[in-house]
């Protein structure tokens, strides 16, 4: 008992400095051990530890506070890495990562129309690149899928698109490559990344909105990702906006997935009468050609494009009104659209939500730089992996 | 330093054995010991401290463990008083509880259309009647009013109705009447009533709706309020859900107040075609008479009631969207309405959410006993003042 008391104050030391460092950037030992609370001894044992596993290393002498220059500390970045895995698009991605979350190779691999056992082959298909033996050990596999994901024991509860019912993926995963694996919901991980290694929001609460194929909010509460009693935490995709609008693959009509997705907005798109419209033609406009219309101020699709994004400022009233978190976020393919989309959200939401509550909420697309925007999801994996892990996030 | 830190673990162990014996009913010194992993002669002397303050009493020997009969101790429900104030109807209502949630006495204060300074006042005369001298210590007031309220600071950020902006009422009521004072939101303290007091929830999340004048949600995340950034969380009364609709006190047109509120209700009633209805005339109808047509199946009445549950229904669906809670409550006098507004609210819901979240929510109504409806508010006051000062909730 004793013994085993002192093993998890151990540990929870070692996790302590460990996030310190990972904080901080560089640090001294005197530096840990002010922080920390620790003595300088302690301090100094956990270091030789974290030294020895190569999760932290020596980067040379900091500047000298009277005496003797002090050696700085910083967390080795390729001390280990991690595997990250977005299950939420028509291309399955993967990424090997270093411990700060640097994107070191990236695969994919078409995925659309893949379900059950096939779709958990081609997740196989597209880890096994990544699985070359390499200098670093391999810390674990960070997975996002979407749909309704029990994060805690890493079973997929429904993914519609995957034809995934139940499937403990985390087990099916650790069984097959031998390192620990956490599964969550896609957008749940894309608003971990914003709080992790966005622009720090004013409080510990925010909502991101990733708006793509699909559409799914993730709401993060005191710093950490709200699930839900089921898991469905910011399922907006399938919360109606317009009762009388197209059926939607869930069963009911006019879901925001019908309104505000990318494929939604290109059938709109093709729906419209396109006289006189750059996208006038029988066929169904491709997003970039779409995009570039509404750069060009095409009528069309300018209207389309704004159609969207009222009906998604609807959807972000009712969050406003749920949550009142005055941190909102948007992410996906629709940030192409930029300040019109924005705009348009904005105009919505004031219309549909207490002015005092409007005022005081921001909406803005993610402020993770543009090449990253893809990579999100990605991004989110492995933050959750080092929180889990190493307790760092 | 070493001082404090015994007084504070003192400080917490003293809160734990009251919690124990608030959540146990009937309990032993041994009972104690055992539940909180203190030593008999730490729990005797904090036992003692209790039975000194009177929050405590002994109540007589319990069934023998093969010795000699152990004292039972339960909490002494006339140790302390209460007072809870409820600021939220055209009434204002105040009452005199004990430590067990007992309400002993009542008060009312007709106070529509008062505002500013002069609501003010009437607060502090409708406590007076209730601090005549009494056998037992007064523990101190919980006050819940309408809008953007911070229950940290105790300050009314916004209540338009009451026409109060960042008014310091627990400064002023403290200052006044010289015990804590702790404020907060009705629907939030409605909220906190039903987790308390009703029916435990199979999580430790619920969402309680309160529909009365106004319309108002109270969010319990982890056995806790959440409040949001600024104090609105639930806030859904002024959320559109039917943007062609009537204007509405906050400036938007087609909130959920416009269409589903007991006066939206009654002025949707007066407007409709009562040809041939019991409702028929020029007036608007009362409530009691509007119950008493959907009691009748009266076909206006029905409609009228199951086109505002319809519309709350839809709230609810963005509510389930967002926070995937599976325990929604509803409360206040809409509840009049009975089955066929529950019927309403959950066929929209079921219409606008994804179906596996539809199906694992469960809408009903408040389970605090029928007398006790228009007290919901009230006892939710009760139970922050005990968890704030006593800690035992």
């Amino acid at each position: 008992m004793e013994k085993a008391t002192r093993r998890q104050s151990k540990d929870h030391n070692s996790r302590l400095v460990l996030k310190t460092i990972y904080g901080n950037g560089q640090v001294s030992r005197a530096d840990l051990a002010r922080s920390t609370g620790l003595t300088r001894p302690t301090v100094s044992a956990i270091v030789a530890g974290l030294l020895e596993s190569a999760l932290v290393s020596e980067i040379g002498p900091g500047p000298s506070a009277g005496g003797k220059r002090p050696t700085l500390l910083a967390i080795n970045d390729d001390g280990r890495h991690l595997i990250a895995v977005d299950l939420s698009g028509d291309e399955f991605r993967a990424a090997r990562l270093n411990l700060s979350g640097g994107i070191t190779t990236r695969v994919g691999l078409p995925a659309a129309g893949l379900r059950g056992d096939a779709a958990l082959d081609a997740v196989y298909r597209l880890v096994e690149p990544l699985l070359t033996p390499t200098a670093t050990p391999l810390l674990g596999f960070g997975v996002a899928t979407p749909g309704l994901v029990d994060p805690q024991q890493g079973i997929v509860r429904r993914a519609v698109n995957l034809g995934w019912v139940d499937l403990p993926l985390r087990e099916r995963l650790e069984e097959r490559f031998g390192r620990p694996v956490h599964v969550a919901n896609d957008s749940h991980m894309a608003a971990l990344a914003e709080y992790t290694y966005g622009d720090p929001p004013p409080s510990a609460n925010l909502i991101a909105i990733r708006i793509g194929r699909g559409i799914g909010a993730g709401v993060i509460l005191g710093g950490r990702p709200f699930y839900g009693d089921g898991f469905g935490a910011g399922e907006i995709g399938h919360v109606v906006v317009d009762p009388a609008g197209d059926l939607c693959t869930c069963g009911n009509r006019g879901c925001l997935e019908t309104t505000s997705s990318v494929r939604a907005i290109l059938k709109n798109a093709a729906a419209a009468d396109r006289t006189g419209s750059v996208l006038a033609g029988d066929s169904v406009p491709t997003w970039p050609a779409f995009i570039q219309a509404v750069k060009a101020h095409d009528p069309v699709a300018v209207d389309v494009a704004v159609a969207a994004g009222r009906h998604l400022g609807a959807a972000v009233a009712h969050l406003v009104g749920a949550y009142n978190i005055h941190h909102i976020v948007l992410a996906g393919r629709v940030s192409d659209l930029g300040g019109l989309l924005l705009d348009a959200v904005n105009a919505e939401m004031h219309q549909r939500v207490l002015p005092a509550m409007a005022e005081a909420t921001t909406v803005r697309f993610t402020s993770l730089a543009d090449g990253r925007l893809a990579d999100i999801v990605t991004l989110g994996c492995s933050a959750l992996l080092l929180h889990r892990e190493l307790g760092v996030v």
